[in-house]
């Protein structure tokens, strides 16, 4: 399923890889469409939520509401 | 000898730690300071001006005069 998380302090091409890999580190198959402008990350996968947001929160970067 | 460059674009820290690794790609014993902040490379090498220049330049940042 997909889930959209704003996602703050990513401002270059390799933040947003950054966020990436942080997702795909627990959950390979995941997939994942990020614009740093509009602070969006599109993520589809069967994880959950709270998993997902903490991955990012972990790699640096804020997750808003 | 220390040869210091204006370089703008980098916007954190992975773009620091690029155009680090773009320096000792052509000299691994290269000294490399960054401060993103002030906009400035302090390079610790023997490697013409020119070279390091474009090494930056190639990782996709802007070197100033």
């Amino acid at each position: 399923m997909k889930q959209t998380f704003n996602v703050t302090g990513m401002t270059c091409g390799h933040c947003e890889k950054a966020v990436a890999r942080a997702v795909k580190d627990i959950d390979p198959q995941a997939e994942v469409v990020i614009d740093r402008n509009q602070n969006t990350v599109d993520i589809t996968s069967e994880q959950p939520r709270l998993a997902l947001s903490q991955a990012i929160t972990e790699a640096g970067y804020t997750v808003g509401e």
